[in-house]
C-alpha cells in the first residue's frame, strides 16, 4: 500500500492464456513455509510440512485441518494443492496475483476469500499491506499469506489451548477467526493514523510551514488507498454473512455480523478522518494567507506612513534659489511638527480601519 | 463525542477470541448501580438492588420488568445477567464496548439495542455521548448506561405516576419510550449548536479574525461528529419500525414511526447546520480577502500619488550647476502647482477607475 | 422560513408523554375561526362555526364537508374535534407542532397530510412559511392552518358556484384541491426568487461590492430552505399518489400525478437556481481578484518606472565634492533623456507582456 | 432555453381550476397550421386542413394518419381535437404549458409525451427550445409544436417517398421517428457547443482575460439548462421502451433501445463538457493568479534592489558638515562600485531563489 | 480518445431513415482485411479471405468460426454479411458507427458487443481509441476493427498451437477470450499513464512551473475521457456474466466474472488516479502560493527596512538654513548609529514574527 503508483507488473500477463499460472508480485521470503493444525473439540496435531504431499492425507479426516502457506512465488506448491483439492485454474491465478481486489467467491464444495491484510511499518512510517486469501471447505482452511505475519499466532495458540468455542465449531468458524483477525489489524493501523492526525495538527496550529501541507497530503494519499482496501472488505464480509452456502453454519452467522459491523465501524473511521484531513487543509490555507495579510499590513502601514513625509523632506532638499520656507527661522522645526501630525493621523486612521 | 480523534482502546482487544468480556472506554462511575422498577396496569414496584441476582426473580413475573444499570466496567454482572437471560456472548460483549456504533439486533426472544445519548456540557462546551444498550423482551427492558444521567427520569416519574399510555401498555412501548428519550436529548443539542452558530456568526458579521475561522472549523468537526451518531440512529429506529418481531406490537409502530420523523428531522437539521456552515466559511474567506483588498488599494493610491512626486522633488534636489530652473524667480511655486495637478488627477482616475 | 435558524421550542416538549396536547410555534391569530363548507353536486351550504361543537354534525352526512381551522393555539378545539372524529393522539400532537416536516400518514378511515404553505412577505423580503395540516376521510376534509391566509380562497369560490368539476367529485378531489393551491403558491415564490436573483446578478454585473456577496449569500441560505420543504413535500404527493388506500378514487390520482410533476418541476427550479447562485459566486470572487489585479499593476507600473529613476536622481542629489557629471555643461539635459529613455523602454517592457 | 430565469408566468394560472385550458408561453406564430398525412403500405395522402374539423374522419380509418398542429395559442383547436380524440382535459392543459418538463403518461387508449426539441441559433449564439407533445394512439400521431420547424420534413419525405420501413410500420414506429428526429437535434446541439468550448479554450490558452471568464461561465449555464432538458428526456425514452402498453409493437422495441442509447451519449456528453468547462475554470484562475505572480515579482526585483541604493544615495544627499567621505578623492567612484556590487548580488539571490 | 471534444460528424446522420449504413469515423486502412479461423478439438484451419462471400460456407458447419474483419469503410462487406447472418439492419448500423458507447445487446440467436480497444501511441503521448464490434452464435464469433492491431495475435497462437482450454470450449469461450484481450490493454494503458503521474509528480516536486500545471490537466483530461469507456465497459461485462442467454455456458461464466474483476480493479485504479491528480493540483496551488508568499516577505522586509531610513536621509538632506544637528560634530555618526538600531530592530521584530 506504500505510497506508490498502483497496477505494477500486471501488464506481465496481458496475452496469456487464463488459468496461466505465474506469481505478481515481490517474492518477499526466500522458502514457502507449510503449517497444518488438525483438530477437532477432542484431538489436536500441529506439524510444520517439508513437502506439500504431506497436506493430502488430512483432506478426508473427519477433523478440521488448517493449512497455512506462507510465501507465493513457490507456483508448484499452489499447483499441485490446486489438484489435490480440485481447486478452478482461475482461483489459483488469484492466488498468485498479490494486486487482486477483496473478493469472495463461491464454488459450491469451498468458499474463496481474497482480502488485505495491513500493518504499519514503524520505521518507514508506511501502511505495508500482504494479500492473504482463505480457501474453506466443509472440513479444512487453507490460508495462503505472501510472508509469514503473525497476526493469526492467537488464533494458533487458542486452538492448541482449547480456550473458546474455537475447537467446537467448524471450519467456517475458524475462518471466520481469520477473517476476524485481519480486520482487528485495521484498527491498529486506524489508531496510528489517529495519532499522526493529531501531531500534525498539533504542528499546523503552532506552526504551519509547507511541511506541514506535505504531511497532510501524505495522510490524505494513505486514506485514500485504505479506502480502496476497506470497501471491498465490507462487501466480502457482508456476501459471506448473507451467502445461502451450506458451508455457513446459523450459529457462525452471527459472528460474521459482528465482523461486518467491524467494518463499518473501520469505514466510518476512515470518512471521519477524511473529513477532519479536509478540514485540517482548509485551516492550514487559511493561516497562510491570514500570514500573508499580516505581512501586507505591515508593509502597508510602514509604506503609506513614510512615502509621504519622504516626499515632503524631498521638497525641502530641493535647490531653488527661492524657496522662502528654508529660510524661515522656525522652518525646520514647524516641518518636523507637520510630519508628525501627518504621521499620527494616519496611524489613528489605521487604527480606526482596525488595521492595527 | 469530544472534539478527539475516535478508536481508542480497540487495539486492545486485538487477538482476544470473540465474545471476551472486556470493558472498552472509560471507567465512569465508582459502582455500578442496579434499579428495578416492576409494574403493570394495577401494581407498582421499584427498588434499588444490591446485588445483581435481585433481579432474577422478576424474569418470570407476567408484570413488565425495567432493569436500568449504571455502570458498565463491573463485567462479572454483566455476565451473570447475560447467562440468566440467556443472552449471546457478542451481544454482551457489545454492551461492555462503548466504541460501539448504534445498530439493532434481533434475538427472536429479545431485541438488542445500542443507542448513543448525547447532552452539552456547558462548562467545557463540548458535546458528551454515553452508549446506552437496551434489550427488551416479552415482559422485561434491559437498559445499560455508562454513567447515571437523569435523561429518563421523567419516564420513571410517569410509571411511578401512572400518567399516560404507559402502563397499560407492554415493554415495547416502555422501550420506545427510552429511545423517544434518547432523540429528544438530541434536540437540545440542536438547539445549543444552533445558538453557537448564531452567535459566531454574529461575530463574524461584526469583525472577522481568524479566531472566527477556527470557531467555524470547531462547530464543523462537531456536525461530523454528530451525524455520525445520528444517521445509524436513524437506520435504527427505521428498522425497529420495519422490524416483523412479534415482540412490537401493532399499536407501538405507529409511535416508533412517530420517532423515526424526529430522527429525520434531526437529520435534516444537522444537514442545514452544515450548510450554513459552509456559507459562513466563503463568507469569512470573501471578508478576509475584501479587507485584503481594502489594504491594498490604500497602499496602492499612496505609492502610486507620492512615488512619481517624490521623483520629481528628487529631480530638483539634484546638484547639477547647469539647472536653470532652479534660478527661475517663479520654480518652487510653479513646481508646487505641477506637483498639485499630478496628484488631483490621480486622484481623478482612482475615482473613475471606482477605487475610491 | 426567515433566514434564522430552525428547532425553537421543540426542547420545551422533552421529557413529556407522547401525545401531549402542547402548541409549539407563535401564536398568529387572536381567535380561531372555524369556517365550514358542506356540498354535494346539487347543494350547497357554507357557515362560520362559533363553537367547535357546530362542525359536528356535518360528520355523517352523505354530503363533503370542508372544515377549516385557522389559528392553533386553542388546544381544546384540536382535542375535540379528535375526540369526535377520533382521530389518533399523535396526530394531534403533529397538527399543533408547527415545526414539524412535510409527510403524510394512513390512518385507514383518514389521510393526514402535513405541508408547508409558502407565501412571499414584499415588506421584509422574506419567505414565511405556515404549517398546513390537512385530514381527509370518506365525506370530510378537515384543514388546520396558523393563520388566514387567503390562497385557498379560490377554491371556495369554485365550490359556491359549482365552477368546475369539483362539486362532482369526493373528498379526495377536495384534498387534491388544496394540495394543488399549495404547491402553486410556490410558483409565485420561485418568481419572486428568480427576480431577485436576477437584480443581484445585474448589480454584480455592473459594480461588484461586499454588499452584492451578502446578497448572495442570503439567497443561497433562502435555497437551502426552500428545499427543505419541497423534497419532502415531493415525497408526500408522491406517497399520495401511489397510495393504495381505498380512500383516493382512481379519476383522483391523475390529478395528482399532475401535482406531483409541478413538484418536481419546483425541485428542477430550485438546483437550478442554487446552480446559478454558485455560478454567480464564482463570477463575484473572480471579478473581485480581476480588481485587485488591475490595482496591482498601475501599482506595480508606477513603482517600477519611477524608483529606478528616483535612485537616479538621488545620485546626483549626493554632495560628493568630486563628481564631474554635476560641472558638465549638458549634465542636466542628458540626464532627462538618459531618464526618459528609460521611463519610455520600461513602458515598453509592460506593453510586450501584455499587461497594459 | 435562452440564458434566462424560468418559471415565467406559471403563476398566471394558480386559482384557476385544473384543466382549465390556458396558453402558457410566447406566441410564436400567427395562425396555427395543420398538416395532416395519412398512409399505409399502399397509399398515401397528404393535407394542408383548413379546419380543425377535416382531422376527425381520418380518426376511424385503419391507415396511419399523422396531424401535426403548428401553433398552439388558438386554444379552440386544441379543445376541438381533444373532445374529439376523448383526451382528458389534464392533457390539453399540458399541451398548452409550454413550460412542461419532459414526461410520458399512458391512458391505455393513448400514449401522451412531451418534449423538449432544440435548435441553434446562429444569429444569437443562444440555444432555442420548443416544447413538442406527441400522441399516439392505435393507428393516429398526433404532434403539437410551439412554430413550424423543419426537423419533422425528413420523415415527412421518407413516407412520401416510401424509403426505409416507415410505411410498412404502425403509428408506434412514426411516434418512434418523430423522437429520434428530436434527439439527433440534440447532437447538432452538442457539436456547436463543442466548438465553442474549443474556440475558448484556444483564446484562453493564448490570452486569459475576464471576457474568457465570462464566456466559460456562459458555456457552464447553457450546460446546466441542456442538463435540464436531457435527463428527463432520457427517463421518457426509457419508460417509452419499458411501457407495457399495448400500443407498442416489440419489434419498434429495438428502435426505442436505439434512441435511448443516444439520450445516453447526449448525458455522457454534456458530463465531458461539463468536467471540460470546470477544468479550463481551474486553468483560467490560475494562469490569472500567475501572471499575478509575475507581475509581483518584477515590482519585487526592481524594489528590493533600488530601494536599499536610494537609500544610500540619500544618505550622501545629506547636509551634514562633517561627513569625511564627502571630500574623499574617489568617494563617489567608490560608492558607484558598492552600489554596483549590491545590485548584482540581489540579482544572484533573486536567480538562486528561481525568481528569474 | 485524443484530447478533443468528442461528438463529431455524427451530426451528419441526422434526418436519414434508421438503419441507414453509413461508415462514421476516420477511414484507418485502405482495404478491408478478412481473416477465417475455423477449429474444433481436433481440426483447425485458417484463412486470408479475398471477398466476403468466402465465409458463408463456415455458418453451417459444426465447428467453431473466428471471422475477423479489419476496416469498416468498405460498407457492402457489412451489408453482405448481415444478409447471409441474419442481423438487424440496426446492429449494422452501429458496427458501422465508431462513435458508439459500449453497449451490448441479446438478439436471442446471437449477442452483440461494442467495446472500445485503447492502445497507447507513445510518439504523441496519445491514448488512441479503436472500437472494435464482436457478434457470437451457437458456432461462430465474428469481430470488426477499424483497422489491424495485433491485440489479438496470442489468440490466434493460441488456437493454432491448441495451447490452453480454447480448443475445446466453445464460442462463448472465444468472444470471452476477446473481451480479455481488449480488457488486459486497459492495464497497459494505466501502468503508462501511472508513469506519466509520477513523472509529473516528481517534476512538480522539484520545480512547480505552469507547466506542470498543463501536465496535470492534460492528465485530468485523459482520466476524463478513460472513464467515460470504462464505466460502460463494465456495465457490458456484468450484463454479459449475468445474462441468461442460452449461448453462454455456464463454464464461460466464472471466466467473464474473472473479467469483470478486472474492469473493477481497471475502474478503481481511474478513480485512484484522479484522487492523486486532485491532490497534486492543490499541492501545485499552494506551493505557488508559498512562492508569492516568499517574495512578497523579501519585499515587505527590504521595504519596511529601507523606507523610514530612508525617510531619515531625506530629512538631513533638507536645505534649511537652521536645522541645528547638521553643524554638530558627532551628527553624522550619531545619525548612522541611530539608522543601524532601527534596521536591527526592524529585523528582530521580523524574527520574532516568524518571518524570517
Amino acid at each position: 500500500m506504500k505510497d506508490k503508483i498502483p497496477i505494477k507488473k500486471r501488464s506481465t500477463k496481458s496475452g496469456l492464456p487464463p488459468g496461466a499460472l505465474i506469481h505478481i508480485g515481490e517474492k518477499k521470503v526466500e522458502l514457502a513455509k507449510i503449517n497444518i493444525l488438525d483438530y477437532d473439540e477432542i484431538q489436536f496435531e500441529e506439524k510444520e510440512a517439508k513437502t506439500v504431499e504431506e497436506c493430502f492425507p488430512f483432506k478426508d479426516t473427519p477433523t478440521i485441518t488448517w493449512i497455512n502457506i506462507d510465501g507465493l512465488h513457490q507456483v508448484d506448491i499452489i499447483e499441485k494443492i490446486g489438484k489435490n483439492f480440485d481447486f478452478h485454474p482461475l482461483l489459483l491465478e488469484d492466488i498468485l496475483n498479490t494486486e487482486q481486489r477483496p473478493k469472495i467467491e463461491d464454488f459450491d464444495t469451498h468458499i474463496y476469500l481474497v482480502l488485505k491484510m495491513l500493518y504499519y511499518d514503524d520505521k518507514t512510517n508506511e501502511i505495508n499491506s500482504e494479500q492473504v486469501s482463505i480457501i474453506f471447505g466443509q472440513n479444512y482452511v487453507i490460508s495462503f499469506q505472501e510472508k509469514e505475519v503473525d497476526v493469526f499466532n492467537p488464533i494458533r495458540e487458542r486452538i492448541r489451548t482449547g480456550k473458546g468455542r474455537i475447537r467446537k465449531m467448524g471450519a467456517d468458524h475458524l475462518a471466520y477467526s481469520l477473517i476476524d483477525a485481519i480486520v482487528d489489524g485495521y484498527f491498529i493501523i486506524l489508531e496510528k493514523l489517529g495519532e499522526n492526525i493529531e501531531d500534525v495538527e498539533e504542528k499546523m496550529m503552532a506552526n504551519p510551514t509547507p511541511e506541514t501541507l506535505h504531511a497532510i497530503h501524505r495522510l490524505k494519499r494513505k486514506m485514500i488507498s485504505l479506502r480502496k482496501s476497506v470497501w471491498p472488505l465490507r462487501e466480502v464480509v457482508n456476501a459471506l454473512e448473507r451467502s445461502d452456502s451450506s458451508l455457513i453454519q446459523d450459529n457462525t452467522r452471527i459472528y460474521l455480523k459482528d465482523v461486518y459491523d467491524h467494518t463499518i465501524q473501520v469505514i466510518d473511521t476512515v470518512e471521519t478522518f477524511r473529513d477532519m484531513l479536509s478540514g485540517m487543509l482548509d485551516v492550514y490555507l487559511s493561516s497562510i494567507s491570514n500570514k500573508m495579510n499580516e505581512i501586507m499590513k505591515v508593509l502597508t502601514i510602514i509604506a503609506t506612513i513614510f512615502i509621504p513625509l519622504t516626499f515632503i523632506a524631498g521638497v525641502y532638499g530641493m535647490n531653488f534659489e527661492n524657496m522662502p520656507e528654508l529660510k524661515w527661522q522656525w522652518g525646520y522645526p514647524v516641518l518636523w511638527s507637520v510630519m508628525i501630525i501627518i504621521g499620527i493621523s494616519m496611524l489613528a486612521y489605521f487604527r480606526k480601519k482596525k488595521w492595527l
